[in-house]
């Protein structure tokens, strides 16, 4: 292919003119952009190629904040729990968190503001019943119950910026100055962002896309008196909270919130949590706040004639990419950090923006980029997952962050970048904007629905969690798969129904999350929806606990539709005959080896008619059941890998009652996959491994061809069957 | 050892005169039985034994009951869940059930007895809402709410007693007369009872000891449509019902049943489930007329010269050896089948009666007494089991069941029994009645409570389930083990506290299951009693799901005390730091290999203090934590080994802050044991298995010495150092 050039961002720095003319040219890049801690050279800046330059509007102006103290972001903490051993008890506030992040709000009255629960009853005590001793931060309870445990929720400021603190605490650095971190919602912080923004734009004319590395409010991480991660949310609101919040919160929804609605028994509406409708107005009061403040830096951006970029990550709260007010923002663009496929799916689906861009791993940081590693390994690890994902819905741009010095000094890294720059233009040029082949339509149900696109499963950005991997792998294998994926929530089923357009739905979870649904499955409306649905023939696939709560001889509500349910330990008198696996079946033709990650234990056939796919260790793992026209299928848990994405692609097409249509467009190889365009007259094959592969492929009416692939190789030709230039 | 004789009970059948006078000779028999289908020859009759006979009180008279039909017991069934898929639902109440067992009951009104039920909703539908078409047993639904499952609660006959029906459809009697039970509380029934009795005595002068084989109420045992078990529970209250119970109990206790205080959602009460009021209200009921009625008998016999032995097992239902009744009756004997240690413990502790007999394994059926099958080694398995607790508490008498002509067959078997019973009789000589040695007192607690001693985590006798094997071990460690063993409930704890003279309570079981508590752990007074006691320096063993109810941000409600909790997916965004092992820990310090059974998942430790004794797969499964002057242990899982016995014994030695008391009669080799009886100035040193074992023995004041034991050999020693004669 011919050297191409442009959708490529290079971070530069100072004293790097040469090398960085010499990057842009070998990866094509056409925009440059700084680093936290990296800054650009006037001839840098002169190079032909957009300049992006981070912006902080809430945090780095230490001077101005520190006349304002009472103008930090707020959050409510709770104690640990402590245990009354008589009637006295004093409840340290900031024993476990780290006082350097975190100071007690005194000047809002704690007896109107705090609470004190007994959480053995559940009793919010009278304020009556407590005091404080402000001097070592104490609260007091004279008439505590000797034997209970207790908890304070009190309001804190956030005296030092999350992020920097973070880097601050790892890198050691010393006597830098903490930044301090103010808020938006407070009169003098919000007239000096507006104000700095426009200092800024005037000071920086050369600038052609802002990067609003940050924005209002830092999703909830706090520290423990380690200074040590003690809760991380990449979702959470915590943060956001302030007394001038709560009392417009309080004026527009007619109602107050407590310290409770926010420390939630101290689970802190996690988006684990099934939500509470408070939390959700919460969210939504937020999101429409921070909407409209950003929205007039955007126009003070467009204004200076630059375009305003968004950073997914950080003080992300309230933006909500696909919540109901995103749109009036107005940003051009968003870029993120790509993990692997769902993460890029999550920043490449974005409505509302002119180009999404995606950061990609490896950051070059002396982590990875130290003598004796080869940065080429992950490198090549986070292309190949991202790449499934492009393939479906591409990034418009891609681009790495760090000190470009460090790469430098590793030749086949900038080789292998070389590699990858151009293959991601040759996607683009064969893709042409084109919408790849789907087979089916897919909705993933849960409490948050289309707020959480490709957010499902996650508690912060890329990091594993062991609660979530088993489910998180259902996003993975569906970020690269031909299918159409949409995010559905039980209000909009309940309000809506489900939309014919879709194939199968999928619950997937534990019991009482979110993401499989807790006390909603009580709700009658909902079980007849999605009854009636599956049996006229729509297709139904949980993973885990779908549809759980313990209501009425169930604990699968769908059971009757999955065929299966979970034995809890009531039903142990009743005899479960139901255990012999099907002979062969669809779903698990290529025989793949099964991982159910955690799995879920205990889960047993309902009926005879039950297709038992896996059977283990007295349970069952996989199962398939016919209700009417419809079918469903049960899978105790997925973690991502390529037969599991292949088993949810079986699972899928024979939930949806269309296996005679899964080879279409199909590579039966389960490290291959092919991708068609059809108003372009292409199709990629692809290998999806570092290592040569060789798949039959399936074209789209089925017609079979044998394909070679070398190492992570992808290979494109025309629909009529010739290879695409 | 000398010859003796006693303590032994021998089957014997027709034509087997000469055999069984051998028999009684080797095993040195004093008493004489007949079985099921087998009778004793004059001849046997009049050697020097107590003669048992099996009677059947409330079977075995068609020629009665079949005049009246309307006295058999009865039994509330619910359907299985139907699915409405339009306004009309017609629901066949007898679909899923054996019919030859069942038949619905017309005679009195359904539209008073019965419940249809939305199960989707749990709404019970009123009378007027549904009808019945009785030429085929269905009920017919007319305004049912489409895609909702319905079930119908409905009164039946059974006619067919289990029992005889197992035996006939297991050995395929053909033609065999259909045995049909009748009801001790019904009128013509409860007549004919006593009377057959009266003639039967004196029908029978030869007879020292009646067998109650059965009594009035069987178990719940329910077949399906294809004559299979459908469900079983050795517990269960089902089959005690009638119109007349139910209107008796109205009356006393203030109150009408409905159909789902028995159907319980499908549950039927299982022990299993946390016991409703009403439901143990009714045990209570049943319980107190079972005893009244069954001390008629018993004064019968006793006033014809004779011995009244019961049977635990198959109509035990409403004898309930360890509730307030039970002594009532007068009882000379209770019987019953052993199959391990807890099952040997669940006979030999019952109180009230003069002497308690145990019938080993394996019963002289073919399906063991075939060629080519070595009985042997059923026998020395069950031998060894038993033996453990027999050592704690024996047993008055020994004895087999079956028909003695095929054990005859086997020489060595017949050896091998003479070799037990020996060993048997020699046991009780050393111990003489005397208490062995305790080094602890440990408290079970349930819902249960002392109701259920050595019966906790049982489907039915000796039957395995997947969901009860790793808390069932438990009791068969501690049936063996050098400590004093009490049960008790909750409400004992809410009413009277914890008695001092405890040292260690364990909780055990799945959550929400009545072994675990479920929601009693959101009663403040409970979990208060039991901090109170802990701190003060009390014990506290869980295992599984100990304390366990969702409430107030913990799962389980003592987790203050265990210093671990169950990560239910709520808490993912909290850090959880703490997963170094203990460097080396009094619990483990046998470095025995860890089995946790069916074990339970994402439990982890809540402070840095708690010692973690095991930690894999990013989970603790054994952990160690100190609470004021208390200890607690929390452990996953403890299906019966000798090692996890071992590790039970270490974790209550631990809990109970006596370490330094462990190594009293205490063998230092897992598969031995010692067992003290001071007063008696002899101990045992007991090898559990059938290979060699080496052990170092600790006396009372914990001097060592070496002993060396043969396959299942049991030394006896005297307290100063001799061997016991």
């Amino acid at each position: 292919m011919s050297r191409q050039r442009g959708r490529v961002t290079l971070p530069s720095e100072e004293g790097f003119v040469r090398e960085t003319k010499e990057l842009m040219e070998r990866w094509g890049a056409d925009a440059i952009r700084d680093s936290d801690g990296t800054k650009l050279d006037a001839a840098v800046k002169a190079l032909p190629a957009k300049i992006y330059t981070a912006y902080f509007p809430s945090r780095g102006h230490n001077e101005f904040i520190e006349q304002h103290r009472e103008e930090c972001p707020q959050i409510y903490l709770m104690t640990e729990f402590v245990l009354a051993q008589s009637v006295t008890l004093e409840i340290e506030l900031l024993r476990t968190y780290y006082r350097e992040q975190l100071d007690v709000d005194y000047l809002h009255d704690p007896h109107r503001y705090w609470q004190v629960i007994d959480r053995t009853t559940g009793e919010v005590l009278p304020p009556s019943d407590w005091r404080i001793r402000q001097q070592d931060d104490t609260v007091i309870i004279d008439n505590a119950v000797p034997w209970h445990e207790y908890t304070v929720s009190f309001l804190a400021y956030i005296q030092w910026d999350p992020v920097q603190m973070y880097n601050h605490i790892t890198n050691d650095w010393g006597d830098k100055p903490h930044e301090i971190p103010f808020d938006v919602k407070q009169p003098h912080s919000n007239a000096f962002i507006y104000k700095a923004m426009k200092q800024w734009l005037r000071d920086n004319p050369e600038v052609d896309v802002v990067r609003f590395t940050t924005l209002f409010y830092q999703f909830t991480l706090v520290f423990n008196e380690l200074a040590k991660e003690k809760f991380v949310d990449w979702f959470g609101y915590g943060a956001s909270v302030s007394v001038a919040m709560l009392e417009d919160f309080s004026r527009e929804k007619g109602y107050a919130l407590t310290a409770e609605d926010f420390v939630d028994q101290g689970y802190y509406n996690s988006s684990f949590r099934v939500p509470s409708p408070a939390y959700l107005d919460y969210v939504d009061f937020v999101s429409r706040f921070v909407a409209a403040e950003t929205k007039k830096l955007v126009d003070l951006v467009h204004d200076s004639g630059k375009e305003a970029m968004m950073f997914l990550g950080d003080q992300w709260i309230g933006t909500e990419p696909y919540g109901p007010y995103f749109g009036s923002i107005g940003f051009d663009a968003v870029v993120g950090s790509v993990g692997d496929g769902t993460t890029l799916r999550m920043i490449s689906d974005i409505p509302h923006v002119k180009y999404t861009e995606g950061r990609f791993l490896p950051y070059f940081f002396p982590d990875v980029f130290h003598e004796g590693n080869d940065p080429v390994v992950e490198a090549n690890r986070n292309w190949l997952a991202a790449r499934r994902a492009i393939l479906r819905k591409p990034i418009d741009r891609m681009g790495y962050g760090g000190y470009p010095s460090l790469a430098y000094k590793f030749p086949k890294f900038v080789d292998y970048v070389e590699q990858i720059t151009d293959e991601f233009r040759d996607i683009h040029d064969h893709i042409g904007g084109a919408s790849p082949y789907s087979g089916l339509k897919v909705a993933i149900l849960n409490c948050w629905g289309a707020l959480r696109t490709w957010q499902a499963f996650t508690v912060a950005h890329s990091l594993y969690s062991k609660q979530a991997y088993s489910y998180y792998g259902i996003l993975e294998a569906l970020s690269g798969m031909s299918v159409d994926v949409v995010f559905l929530s039980f209000d909009e089923v309940l309000e809506q129904g489900i939309d014919p357009s879709i194939d199968v739905v999928i619950n997937a979870g534990d019991a009482y999350t979110a993401f499989s649904g807790g006390e909603v499955w009580k709700n009658a409306q909902l079980v007849e929806r999605l009854r009636r649905w599956v049996y006229a023939g729509g297709g139904l696939i949980g993973v885990g606990e779908p549809s759980a709560v313990q209501h009425q001889g169930r604990f699968f509500q769908l059971a009757d539709c999955f065929g299966v349910d979970k034995e809890r330990g009531f039903s142990v008198s009743t005899d479960k005959y139901f255990n012999q696996k099907a002979e062969a079946h669809f779903i698990t033709a290529d025989d793949t080896a099964f991982d159910f990650g955690e799995t879920t234990n205990h889960v047993y056939a309902l009926y005879e008619r039950v297709e038992i796919l896996e059977y283990s260790n007295g349970e069952v793992h996989l199962a398939a059941n016919r209700s009417g026209a419809g079918r469903a299928v049960y899978i105790a848990g997925l973690p991502y890998s390529p037969g599991n994405a292949r088993l949810l692609l079986r699972s899928l097409y024979f939930a949806a009652g269309k296996e005679a249509e899964l080879k279409r467009w199909y590579a039966d190889n389960v490290d291959c996959a092919v991708h068609a365009y059809p108003e372009r007259g292409v199709y990629a094959v692809v290998n999806n491994t570092n290592d040569p592969q060789s798949t039959v492929v399936y074209d789209g009416e089925g017609r079979t061809s044998v394909v070679e692939l070398g190492p992570s190789e992808i290979v494109w030709k025309e629909t009529d069957g010739g290879a695409a230039s």
